[in-house]
């Protein structure tokens, strides 16, 4: 079978055909970075009630009109709102009531004056040294959302703040996607688990650890079926195991063409099976198969762990995002920063290279300085910060050209 | 008392001052964002064998010397790399032996011809039509990591390339620190639990979700203590049971005078009790109480929950990572952005402002654009990707100026 090989552009177009996975209910507790299955609307106005902002005195604000240090106004203390409850009594024209930051607006009150303008009279008047406008320290009822109002939309992941939000309107049970299930099979006559000593000519499995931590980073629930010989029964007995209940399969392995070529073999095995791309235009990464398999797509990935990475960032990231049914909107950000190249940078024209790079800050600006070494090297990888994309249209990137760096994850804040 | 209010970099000054956490010992597959509470040294060379970066022939490099196409050299067969086995045989002058991708490099060779430059002649003999150079496609022996090399410096943040090495060198048990846990404590007669529907005057508890998921989101553990009456003797009892096991307590609640003058009281009631931090130079999040009570450092957050949150993306976040033990070099990048603001925003000096806002991208670039609203609002919070600095010795800023946005949250990646 011919196979051309496809752009990234082509492989990112045909993941977005696959479909997000099914929802569940779990309790709010457990909802950060979860992904909404449904928009949520506000069943009440929120603030319930017209709250002050400030410690004060809740007013007619047109009692105060005109109030000066030099010319203070003089209103009858009505009491005091006490917090969590009614106020006991209404503000009428010259009149006010003590309230705290939070407290219930009384009737008739419509501004709070802060404390530090008012002074007390008597037991029963105040000064007022200020003029306050109508509204001034009240957050309005539902000035934050309205009863019937959207407040997320489908596809939203959910924050800390947008946990805040869902508390405050007493919404307990969250509808999200599941977590993708990810079933993770390492291959490779070589490979041994990694709590034996290899002979030689023997590695240790590097790849199940390192793609289980990315599905856990992404989100996703890994589900690591070990290790697999380069045998097409054992092969097809694993994969059509981890297919029945797992959302998609990465089988990683195979960088020989004898290998790539039985991960084909096994997955042809398998009925309805449609080889989708066989080769993308990128290095490293450049043998990666995909499949679809029923509705499921199934991975062969590189067996060099630094290209497999890559394709995990390229593709599986965006993949799991669409599996999770995030929703990212047109206008949002990449998980990228700009930097400027430290040094010139060769590439081969006709595929999209992926450089690796350690991000430092001089004089405010990111540099990126390549990280050189083979493509197989895992050193490479942990010595760098991020990727830095060079187009297949160019025959390189120059030292001082500024470049944008995919993140391999957000780099702490040091504040 | 007298408190001067602090600046911010006087509060990140005294929060360097805490210790990290104790450490313990976990397995690798639950390592992923743990932080290294020792460095680690590699036991072995990695690989520990030279090995093929590509399908080929194992060959001696001078013996391709001035091969070309018009000028093949021929070299007799000495059999096949299996994968995995030490190879059977050596390469001498004259001799090639096939071999995979990630196979074992037979002694006497020093190179390997990619497999598209060789052509068999008949069963015992290859053409080879290309030159290699001495360790072409070669990784070499400990070409990774050498014995006894520092691999990770205590306080590594671990990711999933840096997991995918630890697998590689057989470490399975992981020397890290314990995560911090967090006592929150939430307090204010006026708020009830979630469940219950707010009668008048009365608001759900949105900090303590808002604070919980902030802590689990920096990696730490919220211990939710619920709710608590503004009652000295209630709150003096739940503050006293966290700080026997928690490592540090946060009590939000207290915007009124009132009340933040009643959580003073009940830290001073413990013994050894040193109040820090008494007021902050900034807006919104002034109110904001430190204590060291022990080893251990409370919290008094303002019940604003967008206030707490600006103070907790501010100072509880690299709190938490002190306590974590989290090194962040020097050289390290915020996680932040470089954006283009899109109103004039102004500002009073003498504290730092912290603006809401929300981004775009336009023609490659970022946009900010201020969330507008009264500070109180959780809706500003909800709406908005991240936060700008004015910094107090300055009036504001203006439309079309470049500043730095704190990431509430890393932004998808939308590749």
């Amino acid at each position: 079978m011919f196979f051309k090989v496809k752009t990234s552009e082509e492989v990112q177009e045909i993941l977005k055909g696959f479909k997000p996975v099914g929802m569940e209910t779990i309790p709010i507790s457990e909802a950060l970075n979860r992904v909404l299955a449904k928009e949520i609307v506000s069943q009440e106005d929120m603030p319930g009630f017209s709250r002050s902002s400030m410690d004060g005195y809740a007013v007619r604000a047109k009692d105060t009109f005109g109030a000066a240090d030099s010319l203070p106004a003089f209103l009858d203390l009505a009491g005091e709102v006490i917090m969590g409850k009614e106020p006991d009594g209404r503000v009428i024209s010259g009149k006010a009531m003590k309230i705290s930051t939070g407290g219930m607006i009384p009737d008739g009150a419509d501004a709070v004056v802060m404390l530090e303008y008012c002074h007390s009279v008597d037991e029963k008047t105040i000064e007022v040294s200020r003029t306050v406008a109508p509204l001034e320290n009240i957050i309005g009822k539902g000035d934050d959302f309205r009863k019937g109002e959207v407040i997320f939309k489908k596809g939203t992941v959910l924050r800390p703040q947008d946990i805040g939000l869902l508390a405050g309107l007493g919404i307990e049970k969250i509808p999200v996607y599941r977590k993708p299930q990810v079933g993770i099979i390492s291959t490779g006559d070589e490979v041994v688990p990694i709590h034996q000593k290899p002979g030689p000519g023997q590695v240790r499995d590097i790849n199940s650890y390192t793609l289980s931590a990315f599905c856990l980073q992404a989100g996703a629930i890994p589900v690591n079926l070990g290790l697999c010989k380069d045998n097409f029964e054992e092969m097809r007995e694993k994969a059509g195991k981890v297919l029945e209940f797992c959302d998609t399969v990465w089988i990683s392995g195979g960088s020989s063409v004898g290998t790539r070529d039985m991960t084909v073999k096994v997955l042809e095995s398998f009925d309805g099976m449609e080889l989708l791309v066989h080769g993308i235009a990128i290095s490293p990464g450049k043998p990666t198969i995909i499949a679809r398999i029923g509705s499921k797509a199934v991975f062969g990935l590189p067996g060099h762990v630094a290209s497999a990475m890559v394709v995990a960032e390229i593709f599986l990231n965006p993949f799991l995002a669409v599996l999770s049914g995030k929703v990212l909107s047109s206008g949002n950000a990449h998980q990228s920063l700009q930097a400027v190249l430290e040094r010139n940078v060769e590439s081969v024209s006709g595929r999209d290279d992926y450089i690796r790079v350690k991000l430092c800050q001089r004089n405010g600006k990111y540099l990126a300085d390549p990280v050189f070494g083979k493509s197989g090297l895992i050193s490479t990888l942990v010595e760098a910060d991020g990727l830095v994309k060079i187009d297949r249209n160019t025959e390189g990137l120059y030292k001082g050209q500024t470049v944008s760096v995919l993140l391999f994850r957000p780099v702490e804040n040091e504040e």
